[in-house]
Formats: C-alpha cells, structure tokens, sequence
C-alpha cells in the first residue's frame, strides 16, 4: 500500500512508520520534516500535499496541537486552538483526502486517553479527542466506496514520559511501538467507525 | 435554588422546566423567547446576560444548533458551525458563568445520543455531541468552589418524532419529561463529570 503518514517525524509518527514501512510505501509528511510538508490547520495546505501525493491507500495522522493550560485561565480562545488544529487538522484530511484516496482506503486519525481519563490542565484534550472520535463513528457509516475511518485513542506513551510524567502521575504508559500496533489494526484490518484504545 | 434555563420554551426545554419549577425558581432563556435573551454564539450576549441574572445556583441549557447533512457535501465550514453553537456556546455559558454562580453550583450541559449511536447526516453531530461529553469530564475535575458540570445526552424525544422520524428509523424515542429527569438529577444531585445518557 502507499501510506501518508502525517506527523512521521513525531514520537508516535516514528513509532507507526518501522511498525508499516516493512510491508507498505510510506510518504512521511511534517510541518517541516519529512519528505512532504503541510500544515493541517490550513486547509489549502493539506489540498497542496495531496495534489503532490496523487493517489494513495491509506492516510495515517498522528499530529495534531492543542492547549494544555488549567481550566482557571481558560476561555474561548485556548479551546479553539485545539478544535482548529487537533480536531479540524485531521477531519479536513479526510474531508480533502477523500477526494484522491482509493476504493477501499482508510483514513487513520489520532485522539487519545484523555477523551475519558481527564487530567489536570486537561480540558481541552477531553473536549478535541472526545470529538476526534465522535467525528470517526458519525462519519465512518456515510463514507463511500468501501473507505474506511478510524482512529487511534493511545494512553502517554513511555518515550513521551521525560516532559509528561508530572501530569500523567500513576498512568501506566506503554512504548509507541505498542501504541503503532493500533494504527496497524487500522490500516490493515477491515473495521470502520472504530477507536482503538491502545492502554 | 435559583436556576437559569437556556432554551426554556424548546421541546427539552419546556420538559425541564416543568420538572424543576415546582420546587425551584426557574429564569427562562431563550434566543428571542423567554423572561431574559442570549444568542449562546456570542460571548458578550452570554455575559450581558449573566450580569442581568447576578447570582445563581444552577445553569442548564437544552439550546445549541448544529448542521446535519450528508457527509458527501459537507466541508469545514459545515463542521465549524456546531462546533460555534452547540458546543462552544453552551462552553461559553461554563466559562463565563462561572463568575457568578454560588459555591456547590451546577452547570448541566446537552449534548445527545448521536455520539455514540451515529445515524445519516449526523457526523456532525456525532463530533459536537462527544466533544461536549468529552469537556464535562475535563471541566468537572478542575472546577473549583465545589462547582459541578455534566451533560445530559438523550436519545431523540417522542414531541419531536414528527420531524426526525426519517432519519431515527428504529430509535425507541422517550417523553421529553423522561428526559427531563436527567436534568433534575444533574441539578438537584451531587455527581460531577456525568454524562447522564436518557435512553
Ligand atoms: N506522545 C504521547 O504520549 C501521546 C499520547 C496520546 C496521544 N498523542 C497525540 O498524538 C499526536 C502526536 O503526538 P507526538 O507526541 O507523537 O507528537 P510530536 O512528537 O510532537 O510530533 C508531532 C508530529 O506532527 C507534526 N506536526 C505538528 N504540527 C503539525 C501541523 N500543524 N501540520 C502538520 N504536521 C504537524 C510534526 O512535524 P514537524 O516535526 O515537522 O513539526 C511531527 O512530525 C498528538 O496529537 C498527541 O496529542 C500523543
Ligand atoms: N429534541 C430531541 O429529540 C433532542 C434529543 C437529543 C438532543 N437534543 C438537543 O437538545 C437541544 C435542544 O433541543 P430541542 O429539540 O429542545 O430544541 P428546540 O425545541 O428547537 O428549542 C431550542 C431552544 O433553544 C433556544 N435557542 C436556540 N438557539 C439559541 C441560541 N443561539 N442562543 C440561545 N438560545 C437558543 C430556543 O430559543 P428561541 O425559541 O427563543 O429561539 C429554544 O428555546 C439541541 O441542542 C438538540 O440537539 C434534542
């Protein structure tokens, strides 16, 4: 298969790439890194990285910003940096991608633990990956042609601990290559409208 | 308890209000209805609002309008507008709110079955409808003063059949008034980070 792989340079995107680079072609995308660049948040950008692209299998995104603060210094503003990035980043990767991916493809997105297990500072990232995966059950049953939507819900990964571990005290991470097995089921099983907890 | 109620003189709305007035005072809101106005879109509608009601103990709101539509003709731009109304709006109600409600007060938020059961034309609503689950369990944690917030997440009420019935084929609708009992365990209960899902 030919995967996109938005966010390859990341620590999750590092992870996903060995775990399917030995079986498929990946085209790594970043903002900066990679072999193709775009920024999800605009959406000219994303239409720009798949005209480059052409035709593909599968999109992948692990990539996606959102603000962590806590909820006393938080209004309108610090929401909407989320629901513009994380969450409309990645729906508009498949409301564009739509239009260039093939019969039978999947889209594979990135939400996370926070959707149900909140933490301190954390308001945001309840509100963007409760909605990532929201969007992937509502749309997953309209899509045409045999494509498919998912995504991938991890819990912090143990390579992200160094910078985390003060707001994730007592989760139990998991190595991202554990977490990349999630976007594997993904992409090379059939299931659609799915959120693949990986814990 | 003096209770603020968004969307009194809707289909949920009336239902609430019927099942909260015999023991409370109720304060009927309503985009043009009501005792008092609030367009929920626009925060400085939300804030002249508060400052006419001064103090209170409780909030609810059964307002907020998102677009439902086929996913084959839906762009960003279709997604942006429930993620305005629906979901920041009744947000904004929480973040600015909070400057007035008393000490142990609650904020009870809508959102609706479309998280999780997806139908035609809900991707939408799929999104906005966990998003709002989502920010409840986030907010409620880091709400301070023994501040309280959940969401009541019904299925699609027997009073609106007439007009939904096409596109909830097979949901077992309930009485609004049913319904309305979510609300009334929210307020006059003492759980936080709820989603109260009426089925
Ligand atoms: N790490 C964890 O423990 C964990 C757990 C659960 C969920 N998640 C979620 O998984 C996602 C990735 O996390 P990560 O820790 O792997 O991130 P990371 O190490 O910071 O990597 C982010 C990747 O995304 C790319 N990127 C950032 N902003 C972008 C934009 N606007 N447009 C296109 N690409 C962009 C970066 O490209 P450049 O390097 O070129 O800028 C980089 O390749 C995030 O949404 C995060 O919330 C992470
Ligand atoms: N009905 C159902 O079966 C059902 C099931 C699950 C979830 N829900 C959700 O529950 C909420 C209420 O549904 P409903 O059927 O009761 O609605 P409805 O009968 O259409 O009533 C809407 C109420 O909200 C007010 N309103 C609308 N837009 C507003 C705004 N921008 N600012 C302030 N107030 C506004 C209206 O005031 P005016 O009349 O003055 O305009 C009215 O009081 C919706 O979010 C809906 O998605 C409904």
């Amino acid at each position: 298969m030919k995967i996109v792989l938005i966010g390859a340079s990341g620590t999750l995107g590092q992870a996903i790439d060995a775990a399917l680079s030995e079986r498929h072609q990946i085209i790594r995308v970043g903002r900066q890194s990679g072999d193709l660049h775009v920024d999800i948040t605009d959406s000219g950008s994303i239409r720009r990285l798949f005209e480059q692209v052409g035709q593909f299998d599968a999109l992948v995104s692990a990539a996606g910003n959102l603000h962590f603060g806590a909820l006393a210094e938080m209004s309108e503003a610090e929401y909407l940096i989320g629901l513009r990035d994380k969450l409309m980043g990645q729906v508009n990767l498949v409301l564009i991608g739509r239009e260039f991916i093939t019969d039978g493809g999947s889209f594979t997105l990135t939400s996370g633990i926070l959707s149900d297990d909140p933490i301190r500072f954390g308001s945001s990232a309840s509100m963007v990956n409760a909605a990532i995966d929201g969007f992937v059950r509502g749309a997953a049953i309209e899509l045409p042609r045999g494509l498919r939507v998912n995504s991938v819900s991890p819990t912090v990964v143990t390579e992200s601990m160094p910078g985390y571990a003060p707001y994730f005290r007592g989760f139990k991470p998991i190595p991202a290559a554990e977490a990349a097995l999630g976007y594997v089921r993904s992409v090379e099983g059939a299931q659609t409208g799915q959120v693949y907890p990986m814990r």
